[in-house]
């Protein structure tokens, strides 16, 4: 395997550490794999939480920091952290009379981490609400994954926490951003799980899959591979019909790099995206080019359209300053 | 090939299309492949000016911005932009009568491009100035490539202009910089070159090469891939001796994911950079880890070591506003 790893046991611990001590004046480590805010924050303001597997770096520790979240529980590589450490961070979110968002990307293991940590925070009495991001429409409606759609949902719900908005207020615009958001992937060649030292999935010269999940979980079928302008086509045509986007209405963009898709191609599918929203008098109100949320060095990309009003605008373009989101 | 592309001969076009509609905000084209600010700066404000090769995304380009560069000159994929486009960008900055530093890195297209252009300024009388980013150590003093150390000079460059300094003063910061800095490179895995589709070196399943330029040069030779702690301690102690780094002095680090390489990666190598400072006793003062300046979808990364005196500390920490570097 061509990575510069140590003993795969400890990657995860070694990859926080040097995150953590890298951004040491915007978070720190709460117990060994849990990272939270460095600097002090008002009181009672709602707190983020998120929880997820490693190995998709930046995300989802690299959002951690003013105006986006308070806390990641990270767990193994592509694995959920697990309850107890989750309950605990909920815990001390909510010691000093703070209440707490729980965000939560709809796969099955974080899934069942989450409902676990809810049942038990509902027996403490804790002050605590969960949302659920499922954007992913290569499955149906009630069956969708949570993709890079969540870091949007970070944000327009961080800023309003930091603006002091109620748990009630949070969660309700936290829900209003995850309706209003469609993702949807495309994969053309696997990555190497760092643990294991085997290929996530299996993908011939040629082909590409739309529709594939975080993990290489089957998306809509193998395909020949496609230019950037015919992909950018099939992909923001499925987004903006699932989404139902009339013209007239501003959508923002986010496009989500894999681990080896280069800016560069990603900046020729913005263009076409742009050019497709112009020809169907859709506004293109925002947009977000980079990598979030990765799959090791996976190529491919995900793309996400979301339907903004202007209180979610103003949300967005709020100041922010996490290691992996900086807004002046 | 397995990118997303259209046609190869519009592919610088078609990049910065898209990079330049995404950031409508912070940049625009000026001409085919020269990107500027979008918003309006300080008249009499020293321009910053570089140039290069596309294929890097998000560099150099993504520097252009409050803070930062004033005009980026983009050439083809890998090779410079030619010289009447980097003079007219140059004109076009000191025409309201600023003055100009031309940030150039040491490749010799580049510096070629920039000679030519030295010259017409010299013999137009414009205010210009130049500093030359030579600090790869894997060639001999004299003889250095310019790697990713040049977003450093933007940085602190970028931010005295923005401050109203001098052409003088803008021009010392930045040699100061240049000098106290040293790069070098590791990689692991080629890439393809995303015009011809071929790939940019040769390389075997368990080999890595240390002071390999950025397009595949030839660095201090192969030798079997190591782990993360040993590339490491490898690395950085060859750029502390170069820089001759001594005890209680305060450094910044940046690590420059070459392309395919992960964050995850990166961040472990960090970590030992920073236990290795410390027995150094060597201050980690600041420091940065992404991708910068890429090489398409190679695997490896370069380590840049800065001596930072209080007044470049200082530049650093200004705040900025590019598309790929912001401060808050």
């Amino acid at each position: 395997m061509k990575k510069f790893l140590n003993d795969p046991r400890r990657l995860v611990r070694e990859l926080l550490e040097g995150f953590t001590v890298a951004y040491r004046d915007k978070v720190r480590l709460s117990g060994p794999s849990t990272v939270v805010r460095a600097k002090p924050k008002a009181e009672g303001k709602v707190r983020l939480i998120t929880l997820g597997g490693s190995g998709h770096e930046p995300g989802l520790s690299g959002f951690v920091g003013t105006g986006m979240l308070d806390v990641s529980v990270a767990g193994e590589i592509f694995a959920a952290p697990g309850a107890p450490k989750c309950l605990d961070a909920i815990r001390a979110a909510c010691s000093h009379g703070s209440s707490a968002l729980l965000i939560v990307l709809n796969h099955a293991g974080d899934v069942l981490t989450a409902n676990i940590v809810m049942e038990s925070t509902l027996r403490e009495s804790l002050p605590v609400k969960m949302v659920l991001t499922e954007e992913d429409i290569s499955g149906p409606p009630g069956d969708r994954r949570g993709l890079a759609g969540c870091v949007l949902v970070y944000k327009v719900a961080g800023a309003a926490a930091e603006q002091g908005e109620s748990l009630e207020t949070c969660c309700e615009i936290a829900e209003r951003m995850q309706r209003n958001m469609r993702t949807l992937a495309v994969a053309v060649r696997t990555a190497t799980h760092p643990a294991t030292g085997h290929p996530i999935f299996e993908m011939a010269e040629d082909e590409m899959e739309i529709g594939m999940g975080q993990h290489g979980e089957a998306g809509t079928g193998r395909m020949p591979l496609k230019t950037a302008d015919e992909t950018a086509e099939i992909m923001l045509t499925r987004l903006l019909e699932d989404l139902a986007v009339a013209p007239g209405e501003q959508v923002l963009v986010l496009l989500n790099g894999a681990g080896a898709t280069t800016h560069m191609e990603l900046f020729i599918v913005f263009r076409r995206v742009a050019q497709l929203l112009e020809a169907n008098r859709i506004k293109l109100a925002r947009s977000l080019i980079g990598e979030f949320i990765t799959t090791q060095e996976q190529a491919g990309f995900q793309m996400t359209i979301a339907r903004m009003d202007e209180q979610l605008l103003q949300l967005w373009d709020a100041t922010a300053d996490a290691p992996y989101f900086a807004k002046p």
